[in-house]
């Protein structure tokens, strides 16, 4: 390969490398390798159909031609979408700046506490303008939001009713999401007039949006108080930028708000991604699903953030579960919440002020010219009646560059929002046709709900509105942070490989980022094309026959699978089928999916070696035959093993009438030398933040494709504007889910071609065997399949060490900051153990790094176990090491300083200092704090 | 003013921090403020002629319209300037990242290893790709790389000859800067065909271009040889892509390399900006002009980086300076040096062979199609003769969106370079009339010139050539530095103010960045309608009638405004009048510029209070009237304060005859209250990276645009390709110098408006006025003009505490570093002082963290003082403290660790640790090390 071939700069080692690591795994070659680790049975000898690679400028001269079939018009269609002004600061230093965007989830919080802070201030902001005590870390957007706000009713109202109540002028999508939701799990959803139709006599929750997506207005005290008073739950879907203006939902009494906060500075991206809120009123908070960022204190006794509650998501309660949401729009959230530190609560008053101006002019002038639009009250949208006219006076905006909503033949939509200027209204008064309108012009607001409580009143709402003092905020605060810029971030089932920057470029281009996901299809032909070559390429690597982009995370894809599975056997008169086989070692994720497609779990045993028991499974199918609807796997395994029993498996669910659900998650070890679609899965979802180098952001946007074989095609999600939830249910809010950050994997399967993404596969399996080889004889590797190889990751089996020397896997993980590392996955799937996958993007100079530093440190355990150290004062149980702590005028710990600081091989001049000591969790869970503490709390 | 206007974004206080500010200076708002501080006889009290202030949505909306008025054409004209693929890993992460561009000049280099690294690696790059001992940090161009290289000859040269021999296939350019350079030095420069005319008899240099302009590649041995019989020095100017297959410079016997390293990853902008370099043979290096990095040790002996011989540049030896250079093109200079640390030797060597190969491919299809091309060597350009179809073939290729160079009515010339494609080469074909062309070709490098010896051995050129080990590399390297997006850079008469990103971002785009400078005018509408708008604005701020932006540094500009009086001199008959009248308090560089001028420096002297002494001016008046040319001052001057005998001082050198020069410097003391083209000034350069904000890029892009009075305005530079030397003389090799930069000061004046620019000036005294009322009591402040207010800074007098206690500015510079600062401007104008320069963008918290931190190191200075710590061993002598040395398991210093590591104040958790401790100048200057030392020296 030449320089110019992009597989050369993303797969880490190069020839010499890979000759070091081939001598010391004891194999000849890569491809001698994979023959000896993946069983025959499944292994796929074909090259990939993929277009030769490009270069990089290629790629980009392609997504340009493909930007440029996509118009970028003003937007007034409203909708829960709306331009914004994202600022610069933000765009570049947040969301183009690596140290924000490929970090990792922050389970680590010692190294996380700058995105933890910026989520807390999301979440801050949320509390304070929806008047409610706790909002979480971000949901995936409007739509699912709304639907976990459904199930959180049902969980926590005492009604015995399956029925909910939604406001008709709720947004469509989101009625739609909902209704899909509802219907496996037995809710009954009532869209209402809420203003006129009678609430029913027993209902569990009422969903309101506030302002509606007519635009109106309307003061829903009264609807809360009736809601209440059967015992139901109330959610405002409210818009946070309205909140400004508006009495917030938690002051009529409403027990959970949801939305999005898009336009909060994040560009429309055709759909996504952005971050939707979920708050709650003080009572719900530990029924929240989602991530929730707490206050707690380090060894120290100093505040510290973390994931809070942090059970409740990372084991998601298996059967039980309620919700499957294991990830976050963490970095969305960040630009949001960034945004609110940005502007302040004056600055926001002042958009939401200006926008409210926009539209009671807009009104103003079509009053004027005679448009009949009703009396109501209003932020940014307005709904004119034109009888008959309307598709002719959308049309006539369109040809002047807005798009306006088409309600129906007679109403048409129009909102407006910061963006907005007084040429768009001239635009739309000319598509009307009446004349520009340039009087006087009242307020539409009504003046009881006019909002009165102070809201973003912590200091950090109020200190950074310089460009100079957002911008040293921003770096603060990335800088506490370890993401893929400072070194490897070995975390088994992630796969955290390079997010190259010609991937993430053309996700900035207003041509990708400015387009409504309701624009009119001519307007988004560039899009659509490279949505649908991408959905082809993901077919041919996964050997599906369709793919639907819309499931906006990975488990939104397994419940999208899921659905596609029962819509199926029910197409087949086989409604009764609801049995899900799940193996022990399985995320719990997978459960909860299950429940939630209305599947009911059964769990298949493991075996010692970590593979599925099939004997047990045997067994399972046996007693489920007539019921089962499917078997969700993993594969590779969790435990990183190319289980040689998988086409039996396959073989035995499809006799009894199975269908055979493959997780994705582990794909890095496939591509190119296996595809599920042809082994015997009929529908996987793939982790494009995964395999396909979308970054983690800090713990999301993730994008969760569903695959399937072609039986099941038709059910795939459907469009969230015309959805038939029986068969192509709506997984997200919009038809393409994040279509915004579709150019990453697009860019990375065009530019690595079959030759790039095979030989990518193959390294990552090389790695892994290479850190089991040389980490073997000093911590057991648990788990290997053909000839003793393991697949993409391995594991180490620290629960000897631990027995003996009382030395943790926490003590270990947090030892691996000391030395400039973000811990390996913990305890998953093996309670006691490190899961470590270094993917391809690591060259040898890395993976060595690691490998001393994990026998550095079982030295270090040694020390411990011979009482060298003792075992509460050792530098693994002080770990991580501060500098603060290392400099401190005081030292009474068993070992010197150094050892602390600067164990062997650390970088002294460029060693990342975390910014913390050990969190404790368990205070932070027990003293809940969940918006931003006071500055008082960080004095010394 | 709103959240939407910039204006309240680049300025740091809001009101409350205003209303407090100016409470503690005392007066009662800005404008009485400015009132009291700005003499009456200089005061204007208009309103700036200036569009009404855009915001940044609708600045960035015109940009893309000027911009769309751009084309983005296939580039093969050649001459210097090539087409490149800048790695996007290096554009966003050093190019686009504010921790590189917002960087000051490395002068305190504890705070500086990282961009000092990188300038060493551009170095080594550059010695070793010429195979000279030692190259400098960079030069502002390939253009006045080489005229710089001539008066380099000349001082070492021997011969007593005044002629400088041109070879006539160096690029236009190159001969038009030389022949301007030449001309008042007395230097006479002929231009020959070095292969076929005989040269002179004497000559004290020789100047070669390697390959020619025409593409030639020539042996120049023999022609060495000659010279050097003569006693002459040869410069050879050498494309460093060549070089990777062609016998090195020094290989040949060259005493100087000169040249660009534009196509290493840098875009062409419209002629700028990018890096030039000059190297030079061993015995030399101690006259190689401009910035020159080396190798010391810091004070626990570990090597370190700073500048090396730095006297040579900070106080250039006035009338004896033979060169005014006083920046250098950091930020290029690292992107062109990581260009070659990305691609490596072998990537550089693949790169060189493609772009030849496809020169040599396109030259085989003319020949096949009937084309005449002169049978010579050649890499990547060709000259092909059409007898008199030149024009025409040209205009061929522009229709297909190929650039080509017009040589004559019958030649064309072709460049190739990483960006050419076949599919160009068959556009190219088609323009020439001949058939696309796919059969073998033979290489057409002579073989007696391949290169055999090695290049880029360094393992820093071989370590970092996966996506993720460079970004790494990049981020190690910008977390070792200090840059405003950590806070505060108070450089006096530096202007660190903030550099928006919305005045950045443009620069990124294509319509900017891809076009060369010698593109057909109609290709390039919207930016020289940009430039005009801007240079428009810029005289409306000065109060000027003409404004040229082509001079690519201050220095640069100096050098024209001096140019333009001397040719209006002698366009009067005055061509005796030469000497400049310079005060004893003005930087080194206005003596060096009057000196390369070809004028007389005479000296006038200052006051105690530091103003020009105007009985000294009457003086030297009197006995220089009939020769006098000039008076260069500065104003505000260099002491910080508005003087108010400014207008009596232009008076009186008017009445002698000569022309005034004000340095605009300190024109951020000055917009929207004075204008130097009002008060008497006849000239001025500004600087666009300081009052401008264009950023300081780590010492490097400058650009130093000339304003005249109508007067002098014929005199301005000229276009580079047609240049009359006695009027309008070449001052950079592109006609509109670092073009591609010129958006951001666009957008700065764009979006701040009258309004805007009127109240940063106000705020920026108001600043200086601040910390000089807070830190009076703790710290003599020096000079001050009316009513005791200083104007944009003030200095602070430290020899009575040095003089007392021994702690020198040195000592309190370096420990402003532990209290998380970069230290002021120290030792100008006045040696054992500070000179501070807040600047309009820090609020009020980040001013009196600076404050704060003084008075608390004034303490320090008082415990030395009175004993209680010893001379030679406390906090200050000691700082800057790293954190290794904190942690140091050993710790003897009579204070505790925290006074060293945390004085009062300072945040822990985001604390910024230098990576060395105090680095040893003197010894770096006695063992001079340019290139990158081995990485066993840096073992512990």
């Amino acid at each position: 390969m030449t320089v110019e071939q992009f597989a050369t700069r993303h797969i880490g080692p190069g020839p010499d490398d890979e000759r070091r690591m081939l001598e010391v795994v004891g194999h000849g070659s890569i491809d001698e390798l994979m023959d000896a680790a993946i069983p025959e049975v499944i292994r796929w000898h074909g090259t990939l159909d993929l277009p030769d690679p490009a270069t990089e400028a290629q790629a980009i001269a392609e997504l340009r031609a493909l930007a440029a079939r996509n118009t970028v018009a003003v937007s007034m269609i409203g909708l829960g979408y709306h331009g914004t002004h994202t600022p610069a600061v933000i765009r570049r230093n947040v969301l183009e700046d690596p140290a924000w965007y490929t970090a990792y989830t922050p389970y680590q919080p010692e190294i996380s506490q700058g995105r933890l802070e910026a989520l807390l201030n999301f979440q801050t902001m949320v509390t304070d303008l929806t008047g409610l005590a706790t909002a979480n870390a971000s949901m995936l957007d409007e739509g699912t939001a709304a639907a976990e706000a459904m199930t959180l009713a049902r969980r926590a109202s005492k009604s015995k009713s399956a029925v909910y109540v939604v406001d008709a002028d709720a947004l469509p999508q989101t009625i739609a999401v909902i209704t899909s939701r509802a219907e496996p799990l037995g809710i009954e959803v009532r869209v209402l007039d809420v203003e006129r139709d009678e609430l029913p006599g027993e209902f569990f929750g009422l969903h309101l949006q506030y302002p509606g997506a007519s635009g109106a207005v309307r003061d829903h005290a009264a609807l809360v108080e009736a809601a209440h008073a059967v015992g139901a739950l109330v959610t405002v879907a409210a818009d946070l930028l309205a909140l400004t203006l508006l009495r917030a939902p938690g002051e009529i009494g409403a027990d959970i708000a949801a939305g999005t906060t898009q336009r909060f500075g994040v560009p429309m991206g055709f759909g996504g991604p952005h971050a939707g809120y979920l708050a709650v009123r003080a009572g719900l908070e530990r029924m929240l699903p989602g991530r929730l960022v707490g206050v707690s204190r380090d060894a120290d006794g100093n505040p510290a953030y973390r994931l809070a509650l942090q059970t409740r998501e990372q084991h998601i309660r298996r059967e039980k579960a309620t919700s499957n949401i294991c990830t976050a729009q963490v970095l969305l959230a960040v630009m949001a919440g960034m945004y609110a530190v940005y502007h302040g609560p004056d600055g926001l008053r002042d958009i939401a002020a200006r926008t409210h101006g926009m539209a009671a002019r807009l009104a103003a002038g079509l009053r004027a010219g005679g448009v009949h639009v009703p009396d109501v009250a209003f932020f940014d949208t307005v709904t004119a009646t034109v009888p008959g006219r309307a598709a002719e006076v959308v049309a006539a905006a369109a040809d002047r560059g807005v798009n306006l909503r088409l309600v129906d033949a007679d109403r048409v939509g129009v909102s407006c929002d910061e963006t907005t200027t007084v040429e768009h209204l001239a635009a739309v008064w000319a598509a009307f046709g009446v004349p520009t309108f340039d009087g006087d012009v009242d307020p539409a607001l009504p003046t009881g709900l006019a909002r009165t409580s102070d809201f973003l009143t912590h200091p950090v709402f109020r200190s950074h509105h310089s460009e100079t003092a957002m911008l040293r905020y921003l770096r603060r605060l990335s800088d506490f942070d370890y993401a893929l810029d400072r070194g490897m971030i070995p975390l088994g089932s992630c796969t955290m490989k390079l997010n190259a920057t010609t991937e993430m470029e053309p996700i900035s281009w207003a041509e990708f980022a400015h387009i409504h996901p309701f624009a009119p299809d001519a307007q988004t032909a560039g899009y659509r094309e490279m949505i649908g070559q991408l959905e082809s390429w993901l077919a041919e690597v996964t050997g599906y026959d369709a793919v639907s982009v819309q499931p906006n995370a990975g488990s939104q894809g397994e419940l999208a699978g899921l659905l596609a599975i029962r819509a199926w056997h029910r197409s087949r008169g086989e409604a009764h089928r609801d049995v899900c086989l799940i193996p022990s070692s399985a995320h719990g994720t997978n459960a909860a999916s299950a429940v939630m497609a209305g599947m009911r779990v059964v769990v298949v045993a493991c075996d010692d070696d970590g593979n599925v028991d099939l004997v047990d499974l045997d067994a399972k199918i046996e007693k489920h035959r007539d019921a089962l609807a499917a078997i969700m796997v993993t594969y590779p395994s969790t435990h990183g093993v190319y289980e040689t029993g998988i086409a039996s498996l396959c073989a035995k669910v499809h006799d009894a009438g199975g269908q055979v659900y493959v997780d994705g998650a582990n794909l890095n070890a496939l591509v190119g030398f296996a595809k599920p679609g042809k082994f015997g899965a009929d529908v996987s979802h793939l982790n494009l933040h995964k395999t396909f180098c979308i970054p983690h952001g800090g713990g999301g946007p993730g994008v969760g494709p569903v695959a399937v074989r072609a039986h099941l095609a038709p059910f795939l999600p459907g469009d969230p504007l015309g959805v038939h939830v029986d068969a192509t249910p709506a997984i997200s809010a919009a038809r393409y889910g994040s279509a915004g950050i579709l150019p990453i994997p697009w860019a990375y399967l065009r530019m690595m071609g079959a030759a790039g993404l095979t030989r990518a596969t193959g390294v990552a399996v090389l790695a892994a065997n290479y850190v089991a080889a040389r980490l073997r004889g000093h911590f057991p590797v648990l788990y290997a399949g053909n000839k003793g190889l393991v697949a993409h990751e391995c594991i180490l089996d620290l629960r000897p060490l631990t027995k003996a020397t009382g030395v943790s896997v926490d003590d270990v993980a947090k030892r691996l900051i000391d030395y400039g590392f973000h811990a390996p996955t913990m305890s998953f799937p093996v309670a006691g153990t490190l899961m470590v996958e270094p993917t391809e993007s690591e060259d040898l100079a890395e993976l060595d790094r690691f490998c001393d530093a994990m026998i550095a440190i079982r030295a270090e355990i040694e020390q411990v176990g011979s009482g060298q150290w003792p075992a509460g004062d050792n530098p693994l149980a002080n770990a991580p090491h501060t500098a603060a702590m290392v400099s401190g005028d005081q030292w009474s710990h068993p070992y010197p300083r150094s050892v602390g600081a600067y164990p062997a091989g650390v970088d002294r001049a460029g060693k990342y200092w975390p910014p913390v000591r050990r969190i404790d969790g368990a205070y932070g869970d027990r003293n809940l704090v969940c918006s931003c503490p006071s500055p008082e709390a960080f004095e010394d």
